[in-house]
């Protein structure tokens, strides 16, 4: 430890999480004046041609970013993914329905009990005896008769899991998508899914901002009636603002969508963040005697890696050091506890190379 | 019209709106590093001991601000006012029972019929026929038999109508306010309310973070099982974390709030407000040949003046010349035309000046 006063650390937190530093020194200034206008952009009327500027361009950045085609409605909500776990049915499925989910962790867990407002939510696998350390082979899923749709969660942050690629949706049913922690992480194709959602907080910008991109006609016969600021389709046609949208959020979303443009892209994104994960998981495995993860090695997330030693002790002393050394945020979620090291898009390399040495000279130096 | 740049302008937006210059320095700082964390305050944990700090200040601040008695609730919710129109009857409204509302703007039409999915709202006074440019004296007032609450919207930012206090309550209600417009405007009884919410975006913060202000003991029974991020109780029992709360709105306000008491407390802001707000009418009272306010003298609001020429396309030169002129954001609401001055806590009295100067020197020269 140094006197010396500390300006940026390796910020491992699981979200809100690490932003692209381009953007935090935009926002600087956007905050005292935006684009010459003499106001801030949180001071901007969200009526007014500056943020009518901001919103449009945030709109079309996602859709270049994700190569989104044009019949998927994109739009910005209020609050986070816990809102979405209620909302998805509350629009989508009617009651008397069924729709089927993958329960492999927290949130799948939490997306499963909201569903059972609105109709009937079938478990097609659940990940629980196992402790959600992996995800299921094709053989480990049994499907409902006729779901209205399939249910995953596309990265686990708290488990440390990830699904290589979507699962296989049966005919008649949509995809359904909680892309929180890994949304524009790796390039997707949206032609999969029916809707795809995410919080903002760990890719895309602050908390408190939701993305929201579905196919335009599973937006056209409402199950039900609903409350203005739950309903999807008032929000796809408002452009966002049914009601005052969180400016600032989806501000911060298009500064982060211009920046992944502006460092090559989704391709590039996945490039970065497998090199970084890999060096970190190549540390793991090779103190193996020492550390172990949490997550089967078939569905080791790029986002997320979940560790221990096995001693609660030893990992403290682990958690207590690294902060010591510049590196924050290493605690594990209580439920799994030992380590996680989030690793998103703005995580830069160097933090993930610090990190593998650090777990080698841990493991050397308490083995 | 100059060539130089403009650093900052006179925004009279009805929000989002201006915001304390020390509280937007503070903030460029704080995003880069908080409290020299290393890690900017969009990026910090919900979870970490930096946020819990940031959050507890803020907690406690509003409080002190506002003198909230100890058996009262506060906590941040994420979305605006909108979403309030449902969660308050959803929260608070039991099937089968009614709540009195007073119909005196947009937003109060909004209430009374998102109120409708959960119970019955009886309207005890309906402003449209009057085109809602007053507030009821009591003789226009006319309750239900037995109303669980009775909600009114304390300032109608669209129609630049204020109740001057609060309305009489009947024996076993409740009072509910919708105080986005003038929360923490002048001073508050909090023990004349069950609850009282506000989005932030006027004289609090940013948009998309809601203040909740509500008895403890009408948590204790909700009417209706909810989902998580609906729950009054659970947002409450988790301090203002179901989830991930929005935690730069949050820390907006804490700065807001500590802000507010540097400047002297509420009682000062009323000072100022009440002044501002009297050059700004005296200016209208003075050239009442050529300007006419929306709203009845005794009905008029501190924060939102709405006024008109009778000329629509005069009413947009004389828009367009105050922008010129470095006074932003006079366009009236599309529903009322004209102009509206909207003028929070934040906004500086030598912009009222400035404001009413031109309202004379725009009525001589084309009266």
């Amino acid at each position: 430890m140094t006197s010396v006063a500390i300006d940026r650390v390796f910020n491992f937190s699981a979200g809100p999480a690490v932003l692209p530093e381009p953007v935090l020194r935009r926002a600087q200034e956007d905050i005292w004046n935006l684009a010459g206008t003499g106001i801030g952009i949180l001071e901007h009327s969200h009526r007014g041609k500056a943020f009518g500027a901001v919103l449009e361009e945030a709109e079309a950045l996602c859709r270049k970013v994700g190569n989104i085609p044009d019949n998927y409605k994109v739009f910005f909500m209020q609050g986070g993914a816990t809102s979405q776990c209620y909302l998805v049915p509350a629009n989508l499925l009617g009651q008397g329905k069924t729709a089927d989910y993958f329960r492999t962790g927290k949130w799948a867990k939490d997306s499963v009990k909201e569903a059972r407002f609105y109709g009937t939510a079938h478990v097609c696998y659940d990940g629980e005896p196992d402790n959600f350390r992996h995800l299921p082979t094709p053989d480990e899923i049994s499907h409902s008769d006729n779901p209205v749709y399939v249910h995953f969660t596309s990265n686990n942050t708290i488990m440390g899991t990830q699904w290589a690629e979507e699962p296989a949706c049966p005919d008649g049913a949509f995809l359904v998508s909680d892309a929180c922690s890994d949304i524009f992480s790796r390039p997707i194709d949206f032609t999969r899914y029916g809707l795809v959602y995410a919080g903002a907080q760990k890719n895309l910008g602050p908390s408190g901002t939701s993305l929201v991109v579905v196919r335009e006609d599973l937006l056209e016969n409402p199950p039900r009636e609903l409350p203005m600021m739950q309903s999807y389709k008032l929000c796809a046609e408002k452009g966002s603002m049914p009601n005052t949208p969180p400016t600032f959020g989806i501000y911060l979303m298009g500064r982060v969508f211009d920046w992944i443009l502006s460092e090559g892209g989704l391709e590039e994104m996945e490039r970065r963040n497998r090199a970084k994960a890999e060096l970190v998981y190549g540390a793991l495995d090779a103190t193996s005697e020492f550390f172990e993860c949490h997550a089967r090695e078939d569905s080791r997330s790029l986002m997320n890696v979940t560790f221990k030693t096995g001693d609660p002790e030893l990992d403290a002393r682990f958690v207590a050091e690294a902060d010591t050394n510049g590196m924050n945020g290493l605690k594990g979620h209580r439920s799994v506890g030992g380590m996680r090291a989030s690793m998103y898009n703005a995580f830069p390399r160097e933090g993930a190379d610090q990190l593998a040495q650090f777990i080698r000279d841990f493991a050397q130096k308490n083995g």
